[in-house]
């Protein structure tokens, strides 16, 4: 990169802040998307958004990429600087800058990590639910740029649903709040929504307001053997239609169990050769007697189908044990071989047919996959493991496969994605979900925004389009 | 108008489907905003989202403006053919297409009266919380176009937080799904909550896919009376702070509920003249026992203000009774003079602060208000009473006195309207809540979808722009 824009970046942000070592920029140019590494040219480092907003308009006046980065957690490549450029990590805008108790809101900076929020925010009484498995190292900014959801989306939503209000620094370099701290607004175009999950491509987001919920005192697990996953796929739904709302609902097919409990010790989880399928169910709220009360009915849905002996969690170290389980399975199978991850979601009784298909699908094409997610909201994670696959079919054959996934994604009226977002790795399938025309006038917003096309640039959009 | 668009209209949606009568087009010419009419030059009601694409595309041809109009009940003139052109109602398409019980959706289209789809899907064991005061009249369609909100949106969310996907007319003719059918969504930029709100200005809402919950079985409702009004404001943040989520928390000064009573027969609420305000405060859930704890709680909270008796609902009679009181206001406001209403919001805990500085404004530039609301969210309607004012200062000193409302609710965090819209009445005070860059991107979005400019123009967006 030219030496007279590394300077200008320094003038901004300080020489500490601006990193060119091979080391560094491999560090940023990677996120956790299967083994991809795209280092950028320069690594800055802000602490403003007027320092942000003077690197994008540097960025502009030089026509260079801009990659906003977070925890480099996301599973789309979202954060990936595919074009080189500039890395701009948000790390050092890490504060939670007000707990608003009397409203019950939280103003906070992006790089703060969201268990850290939540747990922050716990100790006033205060409830943040959205708990992506990453929460232990994700950002709450990545978060919102990605609209994540996680285990307890399916009772109390995903992060656009907690979003009241953003502050952004435009691709142009302007900084604006996209709304009010309100819980209602019907003022103009929803701006706060179409940045949520706009994976970085329309703005860089430096501060957030979102909404809490008093926190709730106790909570019931239980993680439920099926001798059938169909059988676990129909239960999920069955569940809603007994009218209970389960604060998690997380499928599991018995080889992410498997692989997670050699990979994490310590969690003792009896899981026999003849289960395919583990269910993993939670009931909260402030009166245990209820959620025992609920917890029965479960049961009682339960009994039309063939489980095994049904492991409630009586601790709370039992209850981390499983949900420690639950957290590490991507990881568990990330190590044991290479794979691809899709994060298909289809309306929730429609899960045995996609499960049905993705193993189909897999048969025609040659790969095994292993499947697990947030059945509650019909949120399914396809791992397609490499194992013994020649590296020729896996370039060949699987790109094939992952289409006809999606494409029975939404046949089945689902999306391809449910909270990873688009980013890098599905973008040369949106033509699946998504006329030209809704193609165009999404590209025609972005174009508004950023009509440099700065700012994370070649994600989201076909290569085609 | 020409002839020729006459005619070929009719060609489009047949002849008995096309008005011109001067009755038709007044009728068509007015919403319940203040007493304007804005008659079109025509009514159209097509039978499908094919012929309302036909009309727009005719309506560009011609450059004509088009009108979309649904239950004709909103309250800041969205639905005002303010340019003459074509008034589009979307009258017949009245369906409500499918009940999805597997899934917890319902699929309707947009002429569906708000309170026949709850009790549609009520029959079917299900719930559709948000419940706008206009619930007898206005459309499912109307409610996506403002974001409607109502009395229950303080524990269940706004229509936006229903809407899973929409069928949407384009101002160019393209008939789009905006989404996927699904609970969550990180599939490229959220063109769903971009429409919901949107007004009636970047397309017409032909289909409606909305999230369901389980029914409810219980609730308690209770009618509370502050000897301050100032206090019953601060109840409101109290309740929530003590870790209870109210399913409704209205509040109403005592000449909002004093004319209601003399405008509705047969409701027997006892009004003592030394109460200034009440809140009416509902608890719901499936358990009657914890509605009872809940309810003792709230009283607990309720013993550090100064309050009269409490009146407990212990019929459903007297629960309806209340409701239709509550759901009376706006009308009985109207019968009771010639009106402005305002839909200001703020953070709720800072409600007191609005509701003082809005009786400070109204002394200053002399006028009286009555304010009611829902005050769990935040949201109060403020109703500028013309009463004795002459015609004059009518016109010259209430508007200068609503846009310093408007700064004090953006001052306070909040914005200009909770849940009613912009529309045409609030338009030219947007420059409060929003920088001149904020509303060229909206503005530029609104010319991305509608490049000519003829889909419900001179909305939202204030005629300096």
């Amino acid at each position: 990169m030219n030496p007279e824009i590394i300077a200008k970046l320094q003038g901004i942000v300080g020489v500490s802040y601006v990193f060119t070592d091979e080391e560094t920029r491999n560090s940023y140019g990677h996120d956790e998307t299967e083994d991809l590494v795209f280092p950028p040219q320069v690594v800055v480092k802000p602490a403003s958004a007027a320092e942000i907003s003077a690197i994008v308009i540097l960025a502009n006046e030089y026509t260079i990429p801009v990659v906003p980065i977070g925890g480099r957690t996301g599973l789309s490549g979202g954060a990936l600087s595919i074009h080189g450029g500039i890395a701009l990590s948000t790390e050092r805008l890490n504060r939670i800058l007000e707990i608003d108790e009397k409203n019950l809101q939280v103003i906070t900076e992006p790089a703060v990590i969201t268990q850290i929020l939540q747990d922050t925010v716990l100790e006033k009484g205060l409830f943040y639910p959205v708990d992506p498995s990453s929460r232990g190292s994700c950002f709450i900014g990545g978060n919102v740029a990605e609209n994540a959801g996680g285990a307890r989306a399916v009772k109390y939503g995903v992060t656009k649903d907690y979003v009241l209000n953003l502050e952004v620094v435009l691709p142009t370099g302007e900084i604006i709040w996209t709304g009010a701290n309100t819980l209602k607004n019907s003022t103009g175009y929803n701006l706060t929504q179409l940045l949520v999950g706009s994976e970085g491509t329309l703005g860089i987001i430096t501060k957030i307001v979102l909404k809490l919920l008093p926190k709730n005192h106790h909570n019931v697990l239980m993680l439920v053997p099926f001798f059938k996953a169909g059988e676990a796929c129909e239960a999920v739904s069955a569940i809603f239609r007994a009218g209970i709302v389960p604060s998690a609902l997380e499928f599991m097919e018995r080889d992410a169990i498997d692989w997670t409990l050699r990979f994490i010790d310590g969690i003792n989880v009896p899981v026999k050769e003849t289960i395919e399928a583990h269910l993993l169910i939670e009931v909260d709220g402030n009166y245990p007697d209820i959620l025992f009360a609920e917890a029965e009915k479960i049961m009682q849905v339960l009994e039309s189908f063939e489980i095994d002996e049904i492991l409630f969690a009586d601790s709370d170290d039992q209850k981390n044990a499983l949900w420690k389980m639950r957290r590490g399975v991507a990881e568990a199978v990330k190590a044991n071989s290479v794979y691809k991850e899709e994060d298909t979601v289809v309306p929730r009784y429609e899960l045995p047919r996609l499960l049905e298909g993705i193993k189909i699908i897999g048969a025609k094409y040659g790969f095994q996959s292993v499947c697990y997610g947030h059945a509650g909201d019909g949120n399914l994670h396809v791992n397609i493991i490499k194992g013994a696959m020649t590296d020729e079919n896996w370039k060949t054959e699987v790109p094939k496969g992952i289409r006809e996934i999606f494409e029975l994604t939404v046949a089945l009226k689902g999306t391809l994605s449910g909270e990873h977002g688009i980013g890098y790795v599905q973008k040369n399938y949106m033509d699946i979900a998504f006329s030209d025309k809704q193609l165009l006038l999404m590209k025609g917003i972005k174009t508004l925004f950023d009509p440099n096309n700065i700012l994370n640039p070649g994600k989201i959009f076909p290569d085609t389009l």
